[in-house]
């Protein structure tokens, strides 16, 4: 008997019909002598309509359009999910099988007071542990607690990964199944290396990383929360046959698992090869070569919110000036442009080029850790293709390099060959 | 400055657009120096989808066919309110009114464990209050609170007037407003008369009689709160121009008051004729008569839920038989008729009759207590017209025939002039 956490997206609930079909995958494991609770997203749509609705409801064209308050934003969202729960617990009984369904209220997931992205302050998962225990599943709407006022609030968008997490953790579950449109994490993108394979276990470190770097399987708060209270998160694909979904020599359904690295018997140098589109780079040219420059231009970025990632900083020739290259989140391009110039009285004039046309590819790989030259040996297979490097990043598990967009497929090809992950 | 509720149905808040207009409305009373609580019904259409994805979700082809948890019914259906008291209260500060919703279980509105048809326990108005004492709208989901054990409770279809009623009990508000899609309550159903008057004041015994015979204004559960509670409820149009809606030399809007009848100054002897076609005839001809039977009759009915509503019984020439005539819901009466077969062991055999082509049509007054020959007009401008009557019930304020369907409209023109409510 095991305790399990299963979660489904709003793809795999779109429809009376397809929550029939993920009250297939809770009777098999209910069936198997398990304690099961279940975490669901707003049917698919739902969530976009609803939002739809608050924006057009805040565009007034009076006195405060365009403001609307986060908790009543909340409200209105939040009943996507109180519907699916309360729909798969009706399918549950109908198959025959005890259920009941939790808005988040009603557990209570307690959250902090930044309604429409509220953090986890605290899951009580007493009421949760006695209704598995009488034998009744527990269904709970995601994405969703209640705040310090007694209002309903949002964990913000994919928030019912980290709430199926939170759940798993409150209530000590041996593992939490994530049910998403793939069926786990690929040492790459498939769409671009079609030798990409599944993974059949990867480290939270690992996955962190590929989660913020674009391979968009799980919601990065979510695999944060999963290794700070190292919930064994199972990823799998909702649209295998619940009842015939073959097991492998380990007696594991197709799937990834993220864990702890301790449970990782075989651990590769390199795990994953992760790119990540969503980067602008910007340099500034013949900056002056002085103290105090660095500060005031990452300052006021800072200042702005905004984001900087890779920095790399050249001196020239003279010796009186300097380069400063950085990406920002493409989206921020525009306004960190507008910043750099209004800067300019304090840093001095300066060239500002930028371009979004760049893309950062990443290898990623506990395994690192103990082994040298896996740095050497990217900057080598990419030199051999002729892709330039704009700049480089490291960290203890991932290497990181911005190129131009043009070469993205190349060079995760390369990269994933160099590292020995195509398939066998 | 008075203390006032406005309760919008579905078709009021059918789209955004349609929820700004009812923002016009209370905006116009906020400008007024009131303090305003709203009360809303889901988006029209949503709270029927949401009942046929239960429907649907219940339907297993499994073990437990068909079969589904109120509560989790109720939590599903709910969700229609919940949004659209977070979209009106996102409209109204969009406007630049303050604003916030409230949830059945945030007010907290306490009902019994009826799920599905929960009755209202307990509302404590003092969160309301003191959100309207600070200036703040406070929009409610209507139709919902929390039941017994933490869950959410709906009140039945029309429960939405039902919330509106008891919010305005519990704050103690000098009148409830409810807009509907007609502009108050008529004499007599003007489809079928021209001349039938709006009433400007109507007492809350007289509208209960005119709601539980057919005039679907307000919920006939609404209705007997209000009297219980001495809510002063106005029936108005959610139609009207928010801003230009006039006022008659009295200061009101366009629309009636049901009120203690205190209050209406000059009562009429007739207030209003009503008429209902839900109701079937059941004659049982030559019937033992003997005691026992009547109870033995009527005893089968009530133990299988059948209300039974006029009866009338004659004793035949030879003095040996009776023929019993009572009506049943029409819904019932097939129901009705295997009933009465079955109870022919204990009744005797009998002869049974039944019709659902019959209507009955009620002569109601407050003022009918003090005014004897009311019911001998009735009847006599009834003959006068070659109707049958095919049975009698009458109370203190009301007299009702049981006539033939196809004389509905004459026998209600007839009454209504005889009883001079016909247009000035």
């Amino acid at each position: 008997m095991a305790r399990l956490v299963l979660k489904f997206g709003g793809t795999s609930v779109a429809t009376v019909e397809r929550i029939r079909n993920v009250a297939r995958h809770v009777a098999r494991e209910v069936k198997a002598g398990h304690q099961v609770a279940v975490v669901v997203s707003a049917m698919s749509g739902v969530t976009n309509t609803l939002v739809g609705y608050v924006n057009d409801a805040a565009t007034s064209g009076m006195a405060m359009d365009g403001f609307y308050d986060q908790m009543e934003y909340d409200a209105v969202v939040a009943s996507g999910e109180q519907v699916t729960s309360g729909l798969l617990a009706i399918v549950l009984q109908a198959m025959g099988l005890p259920a009941r369904s939790f808005q988040g209220w009603q557990i209570p997931l307690i959250t902090d007071d930044a309604h429409g992205a509220a953090r986890i302050l605290d899951l009580d998962g007493k009421a949760l542990i006695d209704t598995m225990a009488s034998g009744t599943v527990a269904v709970i709407a995601g994405f969703q607690g209640i705040g310090p006022t007694g209002r309903i609030a949002t964990l913000g968008r994919g928030g019912s990964d980290t709430s199926a997490v939170a759940v798993a953790a409150a209530i000590g579950a041996d593992r939490c199944d994530i049910y998403t449109d793939v069926d786990g994490v690929y040492t790459t993108d498939p769409r671009i290396v079609p030798k990409a394979r599944r993974l059949e276990k990867i480290a939270f470190e690992e996955m962190l990383e590929m989660a913020s770097l674009g391979a968009k399987v799980l919601q990065v708060r979510s695999v944060e929360l999963a290794m700070v209270k190292k919930v064994r998160t199972f990823v799998r694909s909702s649209f295998d046959d619940p009842e015939t979904v073959g097991v492998d020599a380990h007696g594991n359904p197709p799937g990834t698992l993220i864990c702890d690295e301790d449970e990782i018997v075989e651990t590769q140098v390199v795990t994953g090869i992760a790119y990540s589109k969503d980067e602008a780079q910007i340099s500034l040219r013949r900056v002056a070569d002085k103290p105090g420059v660095a500060a005031a231009v990452f300052g006021a970025l800072a200042e702005a919110n905004i984001n900087v990632d890779m920095i790399v900083q050249n001196t020239t020739a003279d010796g009186s000036t300097t380069d400063i290259t950085f990406t920002v989140p493409a989206v921020d391009e525009g306004r960190a442009r507008s910043v750099l110039e209004g800067a300019q009285t304090v840093i001095g004039p300066t060239l500002i080029e930028s371009s979004a046309d760049v893309v950062k590819v990443s290898v990623i790989g506990i395994g690192m850790r103990s082994h040298a030259g896996v740095a050497a040996e990217a900057f080598k297979a990419l030199a051999g293709k002729g892709i330039n490097i704009r700049a480089i990043t490291t960290s203890e598990i991932k290497i990181s390099v911005l190129i131009d967009a043009a070469y993205t497929e190349l060079a995760v090809r390369t990269l994933h060959s160099v590292y020995g992950l195509d398939k066998h």
